[in-house]
């Protein structure tokens, strides 16, 4: 399933890969691609969507 | 001895990390303070001064 999340936060590449590892750790299979200046964060993954942006805030960044 | 230098392009705690670490590669014993909105980055270490500068560099900001 596709799941776009607007995530507020992040300043540079270290925090997009940051951000994807979260993810992976819910969902090794996890596709993500990210978008940093428009803030979107696009996964491709069966994971719930509560459990992706639970992952994205624990890492420090805010899901809008 | 004490270097300074200004650091122009950290944005987050990732990117003092990855400085801290870059000049630790140089120097494992050098004790690194970073002020990040100052751009200032603080080094008591006894590598060279171009040896440090320049592996702030090749991590990807700029010493001003
Ligand atoms: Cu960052
Ligand atoms: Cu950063």
């Amino acid at each position: 399933m596709e799941h776009q999340f607007t995530v507020e936060g992040m300043t540079c590449g270290h925090c997009e890969k940051a951000v994807t590892q979260a993810l992976r750790g819910v969902d090794p299979q996890a596709e993500v691609r990210i978008d940093r200046q428009a803030q979107q964060v696009q996964v491709r993954s069966s994971a719930a969507r509560e459990a992706l942006a639970a992952a994205i805030r624990e890492e420090g960044y805010r899901v809008a």
